[in-house]
This record gives C-alpha cells, structure tokens and sequence, in this order.
C-alpha cells in the first residue's frame, strides 16, 4: 500500500477543529483509494510560542522537511500583537516558507454556483469567476536586506527593501506561465513599473521569457489598476503573476470577491521536497473552540494537498465532490449561512463531508 | 474683486477636453459669486515631452509654484511606454507633487444615489459608503534610496527602499486624524507592520499621536485585511490613513467600489504653497478626443479646489449642486448611461452643468 508522511499544523484559533475534520476525511479518503497517511503533528504560531517561545520550534520545521507534505490550519492570535515581531505567530509561518523555500505561492479563487449570494458583487459580476493568483513567496519586500530602524539627525527612520534578481522573476514566472497554458493560456502579470525599479526588472524578464510561450497571452498591469479591475470585471483575469507584497494584498481582495473566504484553498511550492497547504482564512480567534468554524477549506487544502503534493487524484477529485454535495444538500456553517439552508457546527458539518465521501 | 491665479493643465488624452468644462463652470461660478480666477495653461506629461522633452518643464513648475492653486486634468498614455522611467508622463506628475512638496493626498469616495446601480456592488452594501484617503505622498517606497539595478555575480538585481520617518508620519497622520475629528470621528490606520519595520514606526507614531486626539476612535488594520474589509463592507469606514503605495492601491480599489470613478475628485496639499487638484481616473487615451469623456469628476475637482485651495465655498457648493442636479435630470455620459437616461457628450454635458449653476 501507498505511504504518505504528513505533517499537519493545527497552528491557532480555529486551527485545530479544522484540522480535526481535515484528518478524518482523509484517512477515509487513503482507505477508499489505496493509500495509508501516516500523520504527525506539530506545534506553530501561537501554540508554539506559549509551548517553547519559539513561533516555529526546530523539531517543527524538521518534521516538515521530512515529510511528503504539510497540512497547515491557521496561526495568529492578537495575544502577540504587542511583541516584537520576532517572537510573533506570524514570524513562524514566514520563517517555514522561507525554511522549506516554498517560493511559489498558488492561490485559486472560484465562486461555487451554490454560494453565489454569499458575495457582496452582484451575481452577474462574480458568476463563474475563476483564476489564480501565483505570489512569489520568498523574496521581495519581506525578505529583502536591509531593513530596519535608526536613529538620524535627531529623527527616527525606518525601511524595508523590495528587491527582486532576475533568477528569482524567473523562476516564479514560470510557474505563472506553465500553469496559464495548462488552463485559459491567459496570464496577466502584476506590477508597478511606472514608478518602480523592482518592477522593471520583474516586467523585462516576464517579458524575456514570453519568447518561449508562444501559446500563452501575456498583459501587464499596474497594482492599482488590478485592485480595480478585480472589483470592476473579476472574470477577465485567469492566471495573475505577482510579487510578494502585491500577492498578499491582491489574493486577499480577489478572494473576498467570492464573499466566502472560508471556501479558498492554497498551496505552497518549491522546486524540491514538500509542499505546504493551507487554507486562506485566518484563525478567527472569535470563534475558536465553539465549534462554529467553517472547515471546508481546510478539506478542500487536504484535496489540493492529494492532488498537487501526492499525485493522489481520484482521492482529491472525491473530497472535492463531498464539499459540493454537502453545500448542494443545503448544509451550512454560520458564515454562509442563509434562508432555506440547514445550519452545522464545524464537527457536524464534517459528519456530513464524511457521508458524502 | 477677489482674484486667484490658477494654473490649467490639461495633461495627455482626454484632459483638454474635461479641462475646458470645468474651466466654463470655474469662470461661470466667479461671475456669480464675486471673485475673478486668472487661468494659465501649461503642458505636463507626454504633451510636455512632445514639446520639450520633459515631462515636468521647470517652466511648468515655477507657475504652479507661483499660482494660488493648481487643477491637473489626466496624464499618461502607452506612446511612452517603452521610454526609461525619467522620460515618462507619470515622471512629471511625481515630480510636481515632490515640488511643490504635496505630502498629503486627500481621496474622498462617496456614492450618489443616482449612480448606484453603476457600482458592481451590491446596492445594499454600497449604500451610503463616504469614507476618505488620506494618503501619504512624498515619500515611502516612491522616492526612497537607495534604489536601482545592479550586477551581481552573474544575476542582475533591482531594489526600491520602503522608507519613512517620524517626521513624516507626523505629519501625515495629523492630518488624517484632524479630518477624521472633523467627520465621524473614526480613523483607521492601514499598514503591514506584522512583516514590515516600516510598518511598525508607522503603527507606533500613530498610536503615540492619538494621545491628542482623545475624540477620535482609532484602529490599525493590515493592509491585506482592508482589502478584503473594502470589498466586504466598505460602510465600516471613514477616514483611512495610509502610506503612499498601499495608498495608491486602495484608494483606486475604493474608488472602483462605487462603479464611477468618472466622478472621483482629489487633492494633494503641502503645509504651505498651492495644493494640485486632479479626477482619480486617467487619461483614457481610447476615447480621447471624441468628445465621449465624462467631465463631472474635473467638475467636482474645481468644486474642491474653490473649497479647499481657494476658501471659496460658496461657489464650490453651487457647482456641485450642479452636478446633482445634471444627474438628477438623468444627464448621463457614455461610462455611466443606464437605461431611462439620456446620454451626452463631454461638451453637452458641459453645457447642461452650466445651465444648472
Ligand atoms: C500572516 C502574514 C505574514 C501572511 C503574509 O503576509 O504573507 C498572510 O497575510 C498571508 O497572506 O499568508
Ligand atoms: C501615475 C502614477 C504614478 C500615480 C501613482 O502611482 O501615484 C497614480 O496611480 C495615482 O495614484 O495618482
């Protein structure tokens, strides 16, 4: 039989009753389609600060080089508002993905006809909207030296440098273009270079390496219209490409389109070893441990996960199909709820997830 | 009489066509209400490069910097596209706001219940929106150093320095809290202090200042966050104080919220000299010159910049009841025509606007 080690993250909040549905519904999955996942968890964020101190422990980020894959729920805590930012929770999910060098970030965003009027867009703007944002993950602005804080002339200054090197545009634009050619062959690339010089170099070498995807057809735009244009029209976009900080905030507002973020997936990718998977939302600290949680990203993560880090496919394809049974049925957590609907906890909607399989 | 001296300019596509209504309505509401406005015009943007080969002409500065305010009409348009960055049109519009050293950057957007079937927002959710941007416009990532391109060891590498100082902050944020003072007493503070030091200088000033502003509800939300809370519900808001790039981004996705950004004005302002006054939107070099241009946002800029720049309030009152009114009658341009109106060009409409003052 098939083998798979997975290190799952409940990470904060809502994490671990998320994560718990997540794991059930995939060792029914691995039984149904001929595979064993051997789990071992984790403690991140948060957890892994009250824990250790540390918001990513050394045996954490070991475990995670050494699996196949990792399952992360959701980290943050406003607890850890006050710290340094060293010792917060978010410090630990960018240290993993600078750690597992996951410098590919795949964020899809797709509005379920049955969630339709879950968006704050009308429903003829928002139908049938389906893209991609591919985020550089590694570099840019949130990694880049220097950066810092010093004293100057009796003032106080503060920077952050934005930096990309053709190797690094490189390499992400073409994850940006592969995938573009295996969906609409439509790609749209994300930046700012009327006014910067980290977007220059971004937009010469998306340009450069369009020479060999004849098949695709590439655009530019400048962040600020693309804020726009994703509320304007959403459908027009199929795969976006986009720096680090420009990802952050575009995937965020792309994904609220939709009105139910706590339906998104996205996975987290290198070149080599492990991929992590994580679903958009936070950890809702609001909500925590009242079994009100929305799990279904999460188990639409675990499907990303099957597909995209272990090839299982047929598995993916079922855990997918659950979800749009069970939302076809009527069943609902509160975030999504609506009239006519029947609403579920996060366990008793994970019952019904399983019957569905 | 009262006399003002204004600086015109026009700018790229179809800034001459919307400046010369707004410059009718300008000498129109001076008849009425008192003063006398001695207009100068003078190129910016590609115009000014067609001409002389710079964007900003010294000539063009001096005047503004001589004038009791400055209206700016559109620049940009993709003939420059390929050029280096010093020899674009957006290069002049940045050293015009660095010249006359326009740090605060105000974009208020409303909605008009006559227009609110033009947002591709749900009604019930853009009902109502009137929040404000105060954005930060001489400094951050837009003119910090270092910045460049550079060779290094076999890879080439480009860099922008995200830079603020106290100062800076300072003084932006008391602007931001004195409007928010003025309106519902509710700021929030946008920025991404859990990745960036920049951020984090600029939450601590904030919070430092709101000790003098005991009146004011202050909130800090990250920036990835308000993108999404725009989308959600934009009603949460009113005052927004940001940075310049986050600035750029969600001040456009605020403005695209409510469908008509043809009816966007806004107004950058120093501590002292002339404060420039131009629509949000472009130039829109695709209906240039065809008389199909909608001059209602270079209407309510004038309106704004009689009100702010000139303390003209009176007249800057009777030209924005002279928009209402236009809409009122279902006077529509091409970008906002619905069924029932009746649709006009930019002259037409012009004429209409006068008739109502
Ligand atoms: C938590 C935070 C550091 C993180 C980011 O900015 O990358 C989050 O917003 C995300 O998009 O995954
Ligand atoms: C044209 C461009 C340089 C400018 C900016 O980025 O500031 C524009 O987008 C704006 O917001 O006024």
């Amino acid at each position: 039989m098939r083998q798979h080690r997975i290190v799952l993250l409940p990470g904060d909040g809502i994490g671990p009753e998320i994560t718990a549905v997540a794991k059930l519904l995939l060792d029914a999955a691995g039984e149904q389609h001929g595979f064993k996942l051997n789990f071992e968890q984790h403690p991140i964020g948060g957890v892994a600060i009250d824990a250790s101190g540390s918001p990513l422990p050394a045996s954490t980020l070991e475990a995670c080089q050494a699996s196949d894959a990792v399952l992360l729920a959701a980290i943050g805590s406003p607890r850890f508002d006050a710290l340094p930012r060293e010792q917060r929770p978010e410090t630990g999910l960018l240290s993993l993905r600078a750690g597992l060098k996951l410098f590919a970030n795949l964020r899809p965003v797709t509005i379920l006809p049955a969630l339709i009027d879950a968006s704050s867009l009308k429903a003829n703007v928002i139908k049938g909207v389906d893209l991609m944002v591919v985020r550089e993950l590694t570099g840019g602005i949130y990694f880049g030296q220097p950066k810092g804080r010093i004293e100057a002339d009796g003032d106080e200054r503060a920077f952050n440098t934005m930096t990309y090197s053709r190797t690094e545009v490189d390499r992400i634009a073409k994850v940006a273009f592969d995938l573009a050619r295996d969906r609409s062959g439509k790609l749209c690339s994300i930046d700012k270079a009327n006014v910067l010089d980290v977007s220059q170099l971004w937009r010469d070498r998306v340009d450069a390496l369009a020479a060999n995807y004849g098949d695709v057809e590439l655009s530019h735009m400048y962040v600020d219209n693309a804020a726009m244009q994703l509320v304007r029209n959403p459908r027009q976009f199929d795969v976006l490409l986009t720096g680090n900080l420009f990802g952050d905030i575009l995937s965020d507002e792309a994904a609220m389109l939709t009105g139910s973020i706590g339906m998104l997936p996205s996975a987290s990718l290198g070149s080599e070893g492990p991929g992590l998977f994580e679903p958009v939302h936070g950890s809702a600290p609001d909500i925590a441990g009242q079994d009100l949680a929305n799990p279904m990203a999460m188990v639409l993560c675990a499907a990303m996960m099957l597909r995209i880090g272990l090839k299982e496919n047929d598995a993916a394809t079922a855990l997918e199909g659950s979800v749009e049974r069970v939302l076809a049925a009527g069943f609902r957590t509160g975030d999504l709820m609506s009239e006519g609907c029947t609403q579920l906890g996060c366990a008793g909607m994970g019952e019904q997830l399983l019957q569905a399989l």
